[in-house]
């Protein structure tokens, strides 16, 4: 490994070659061979959107569900999210379908009740360093994904894991989502080579999000699966049962035929390099 | 004003082109034509440091103190900040000096902790769109101090300002204080062209930093005269009376006789754009 | 398609979904299903190194020989190529294994003596908007691989093309080769994305260049991998026989063996997405 | 000095604090004491514009006439410049206001032309490192003046001028411009910061362009103000005698009124900072 990183950090740095950190949630192993895809709408928006995503999620094969309950939006007169109640609707999800539940929590006081209903905790790209909220999610019980920040070096990135692991909990997954770019062809750029930095660098599993990291419908497969040959332990992506309804991220969610589509045509990219989904 | 800035944002923006918003913080004006200089140390080390570093803000002209006494570090295992403790060395100085005290708040549960011992709060970069934050200090009675993101666009900026003013507390202060760049010579790349971007769009007094904007202390001189000569209401400036054994920001802080050449150097510039300072 | 592309833009975008612009070279087709891989030293450093490396690249089953005659480096003290001897060099390793012949071209006043003797006229990155050279390559009979420059871009890119077809030249083959990042974890950051967005915009093939776009060794079989997933039309690769003597981009060349296992390991993720190599 | 600049840049980089090159043009020395200002129109159109926008910049007290003949768009249906009847216009305003030209030269078979006609021979963003043009005008005996590239970092600028310098021609001035960025309410993101980094580390005379630097006609007053308050020895303005009719850039260019109104305003700022205009 040749890559100059702070020998500060010390826990989400590999101490040997083939050190793994392997995280189980219920019969799932983030981390290991098998691709983890999460996927769900951007927000939970009503009862019956997210109920009808997590069933499509689940018959396509997908393995976790996602949706925001607590939605951190660019203007404060935006939809903020239904809050408790999008806790509730999530559960409600997790117990129809079997599948786990991961979420954004945006501030220390909402880790617990967040926690109560979730089976991972998602700190967004906006709190990469919100360092008192990941010091509390370091003491939570459940696994942590972070999302890197849309500036951040990859250092950074890993100097906020070591605050989650410093804490206690090491259980962190990391989020590569798409970084601040000047070609705005795309939302952001997603720096793909990210994730093979990650493998060799640090013990934690390494998740992709070409939803976020493109903006664009039509690039989530291609970048899914180019994601999936560079070693990603996973992916996350935003799925709606009706995306020109969607409350945000429309442009860039799937509707339910073409994630089914996505998922048949990961397989053999899995398989390609070693591994299933 | 031919600017693209989302309709959307109305308190932030200007209504008419002769909006202007000042703020008064005892017999200071932020916001007129007198260009306010907040300086001091990164951190409180100690109460030494702290009230000498005020002695020299004060008798060079200096007119805010800064400080933090809650640091946002990189790593779990750096100096965090001395907490409480260094919010009441700030209020000793201010005491000694008359100097009004501006310092950092991270987490919205600590915000009427610093509130009870500052005169402005305020929120750095990295929690430029911490929105639980921004509606805790919102809700304060103090003005707040809102530093641009390091990726930040001038938009989002003016959307984060946007969430504090919705909360009902019109008294914010943005500050420029560098973006991410390609460029290692210097730490950032101060946006100076954002003053009089703000000047122009929004109501709002803006500030800027070329301590953190430079991070290289030779190059604070020369560009925080570039922010008075671009239009900017104030400057932030670290100055430390050994910035050899500070704790954090050494290679960009100015020791006490340079701080004083800026000062005096920075009137006829001030007065060549109709300021004093 | 949503993609904002000028329509200014006419013979690099497309103007049907199923147009598609295949070049061949000798037997090769570049643009069909099957990816074609180039490869070779940054440099043509001396005829024994290049002969070696020819060699290597075809008994890997690589498809063109890629080597730099003339070279655009950063300081005028630096080695600048062979010239015309490098030119000749590469004649005689086509001569000698088959494999046609991919070189750089930096002045308008070059361009004959390199087409005489390469297969594809490469303009690098540096030189993308040196428009007196594209309009020169664009009467040229050979095709044209054009890199996108560090900071350019799609529109920009296509823009640089468009040059070129409108000169009479349409055999054009656009190159990733990552763009300038403020993370100096890596070279540059590889833009993966930019693969599905040419491919869905433009009707010309799209190749993926790891090595500059990483600038490490360890990086480039994983992000070889994720080009073709993502569906490039081939892959542009820094091979030297001995990477720890090279004059240039040592770091990020890979040895003859890592080359080797690189193709076969490349041959199931193309055959995942419908394609061979 | 504390700046990381590789210290193969012997000409480009200072030997000791006091070396500074000043460049004589005429009556002008730049790199003194008195700040140079560049002025005129993006392209020359016609004879009636140039001499007009000539007429303009000498009555307002301007020292250099710029005007593009040949211009580098970004699409090759748009107006490419004049050429040499582009030159012989800039000539004859050379002749009726005593005022030197300044303008750029595209390609190295068209360096003797144009040095035929101009008093400065201008490298732009695109050709930065177009490393045979910058050996061609390393050999010429006008002033060269090398606008840093849209992504290039200042030690890439300081070794593309130490092509020009190595090559004999010692007269080269370098102009920042503006830089790639991600936030689209500016053209480009300006680097002021970049001037005193210049003044610091080279010999070299260092100019600011506020024009390309925002794109936005209201942010060029306070810009050429920072730049001169941060040290620059030089302002290269686009000024138009009818904006809204200019067939590039109009939004940043400069009507008359304007344009006297800023020479006014430069003059207490240059003064404020020990300098006349």
């Amino acid at each position: 490994m040749s890559f100059k990183i702070s020998d500060k950090i010390k826990l989400a740095v590999k101490q040997s070659p083939e050190q793994v950190t392997r995280i189980n949630i219920g019969d799932l192993t983030i981390g290991g061979n098998h691709v983890i895809v999460m996927a769900g709408p951007c927000s939970v928006e009503n009862r019956e959107q997210l109920l009808k995503a997590a069933q499509v999620v689940k018959d396509a094969g997908g393995h976790i569900l996602r949706g925001g309950a607590f939605k951190p939006r660019t203007l404060p007169y935006s939809f903020q999210g239904l809050g408790e109640e999008g806790l509730e609707i999530l559960a409600e999800a997790r117990d129809k379908t079997g599948l786990p539940v991961v979420t954004e929590v945006l501030a220390p006081e909402d880790v617990e009740l967040v926690e109560s209903y979730a089976d991972i905790l998602q700190i967004g790209a906006r709190n990469m360093q919100n360092y008192p909220l990941l010091k509390k999610v370091g003491k939570a019980e459940k696994p942590v994904l972070l999302k890197r920040g849309m500036a951040a070096t990859i250092e950074e990135w890993l100097g906020c894991a070591e605050y989650i692991l410093a804490g206690g909990n090491m259980n962190v997954i990391l989020c590569e989502r798409g970084l601040r770019s000047f070609d705005k062809v795309t939302r952001n750029i997603l720096d793909v080579t990210a994730v093979p930095v990650i493998k060799q660098v640090s013990p934690l599993p390494v998740v992709l999000d070409p939803s976020h990291g493109t903006g664009v419908r039509s690039l989530v497969s291609p970048m899914a699966k180019a994601g999936v040959a560079a070693g990603a332990d996973g992916l996350m992506l935003e799925v709606h049962p009706y995306p020109e309804k969607a409350m945000s991220d429309g442009a860039q969610s799937l509707p339910p035929e073409m994630f089914r589509r996505l998922m048949s045509e990961l397989k053999p990219v899995a398989e390609a390099v070693g591994k299933s989904v």
